[in-house]
């Protein structure tokens, strides 16, 4: 074990000055390409795609806009072992059809959006939670891998990206997971990280880690200082616009302050995807597959023909994962 | 000469695996502080702000929202030595009102709002550019920085982030900056970064390099892929919200298609700050102060309430530079 702690931090110290996205290239895996980050997506064969199952969906009807038109939001959740106290409250959540008449009530430029009940500060107002939610205790933000054999880590750090809030990050499942150090008994710790996009649970201040029923997703540069301060439970992979795009709240962080004239847009409903008709099957690049590794190096070397100078490395929230509907 | 580059090197070798933001506060020069960032920038002394002149703001008014409400949006343009060619052609577009009567014509979703004239790829329609705008080589797209001594490298080292898209980088002036590797004549590079709110140049492929004309900001994850591949000339220090919560487009690339039911937002007027009556003053917080050194580690550091705990380390762009109307 001893002797794996050493490949590893020798492996921690020699990661160079540039991520190393290319680390697949480099190992022969796949080859440099002139291609678009969205062609390589374009091309990719359907074995590198994974689906992803309705009951992992959180579907979300915003009240329609002001002309008409219907607004849907798609939060995929995720998989175990990350969160999963959380993501169990919001099934029961769903179920209980707590959010239908709810609001979003917050909106702050570069940050968040925030929905839930907005009368969930005044005893008086504020809807009932279903019964049997769990309390989930802070040690929750983040999960402890034993990796058991070096190869495990090795690949996962071969693969890793150089990264400013954690030793390294990397893709698992197609999600974005910062690491820890190894410790002295050769667990580490990872944990899910705030990119673009990713849906997490409101709180009030420690040690309250929040239910469930308060959701925000990330609408601006990542804010990773958020990382393992408050759980995260998912990502909008469909309509993410009709959020992002809503007015910025006048009031203090961005919530609607109705004196000032905002107006909060009103949520209809919120379901698991399995309880919702004709909803379409979503599947994600695998990012354990030979496509996402040429896409990964796409993105943190542009070759295609707008560039004149590939960047030679990238932000892990500057790799988006592609999600698409099933054909 | 020799002997300094060996101490770059040295010092960049060494930079820890987190960012250097605190480094301000271990050599002595700012004590740790409780305080929210937000709390420090209200808190900083008059002194540690820089005015910033009406010449270098660019001030766009976008037709009335639905409600009637104006939208303005203050640019504030960049200082020399980075990308004045293309701020020079700025200011003969804004003097011969060359953006009245254009539009915004594209927002794509986590990246880039941007507008000029919609028909400037129709010969026939396209609107007729000012005479004597400069062509500006893709050389411009950096800067090249003699440091003349040893002192001036080591303090820009001490004070500069890891980053993922350059060897370090820094805020000079106010600014989010870059910096390459010393080269063996004792120079190095440096450029302006693509974080949230930057301006930039659009252009048509290499090597042409955007007259200026066309114009966007960044309103999602630093697309940092970008740095050196197109000229930045500014950032938005107000109203960016009337910008980033725009319909997005149903074209490729987020256009807006008029065909699939988009609606173009007009432009009234793009005039440079000593034009516009009524202006309020502008000033940033310098980011060689001290205030600026305890807001940025406090940025890497969060100690206020909310936080269980500190990141240990920030992404550039996560640290915006504070901007404020002088009061």
């Amino acid at each position: 074990m001893h002797k794996t702690l050493i490949a590893l931090s020798a492996l921690l110290a020699a990661s160079p000055a540039l991520p190393q996205a290319s680390a697949a290239i480099a190992s022969g895996k796949a080859q440099p390409s002139p291609l678009a980050p969205s062609e390589i997506v374009a091309q990719s064969p359907k074995a590198d795609w994974a689906g992803i199952a309705a009951s992992d969906l959180l579907v979300m009807d915003l009240a329609p806009d002001a002309k008409g038109k219907p607004r849907r939001v798609v939060i995929q959740l995720m998989p175990a072992p990350f969160s999963q106290g959380w993501i169990g409250n919001i099934h029961k959540l769903a179920a209980a059809r707590f959010w239908d008449g709810t609001a979003v009530n917050r909106v702050q430029d570069n940050y968040v959006v925030q929905w839930g009940d907005p009368n969930a500060d005044d005893k008086a107002k504020a809807k009932k939670l279903p019964e049997g939610l769990a309390v989930i205790p802070e040690s929750e933000y983040e999960h402890i891998v034993f990796p058991g054999n070096r190869d495990v880590v090795i690949t996962k750090v071969e693969n890793s990206f150089k990264d400013n809030y954690s030793e390294s990050a990397a893709f698992e499942s197609g999600w974005p997971i910062g690491y820890g150090t190894i410790t002295s008994d050769g667990a580490f710790h990872n944990w899910p990280v705030h990119c673009y996009g990713m849906v997490g649970v409101g709180r009030d201040l420690s040690p309250n880690t929040g239910s469930g029923a308060e959701l925000y997703v990330v609408i601006g540069h990542a804010p990773r200082h958020l990382d393992r301060n408050i759980a995260l439970v998912g990502r909008v992979i469909e309509g993410i616009e009709h959020l992002s795009s809503l007015p910025r709240g006048h009031g203090a962080l961005g919530f609607y302050d109705l004196a000032q004239g905002d107006e909060r847009t009103g949520i209809v409903s919120i379901r698991l995807g399995n309880e919702v008709k004709d909803l379409p099957t979503y599947e994600y690049l695998s990012s354990e597959s030979r496509s996402f590794a040429k896409y990964a190096d796409a993105r943190a070397n542009r070759r295609d023909a707008f560039f004149i100078r590939p960047a030679g490395g990238a932000d892990i929230c500057n790799i988006p994962v592609p999600v698409r509907r099933v054909k």
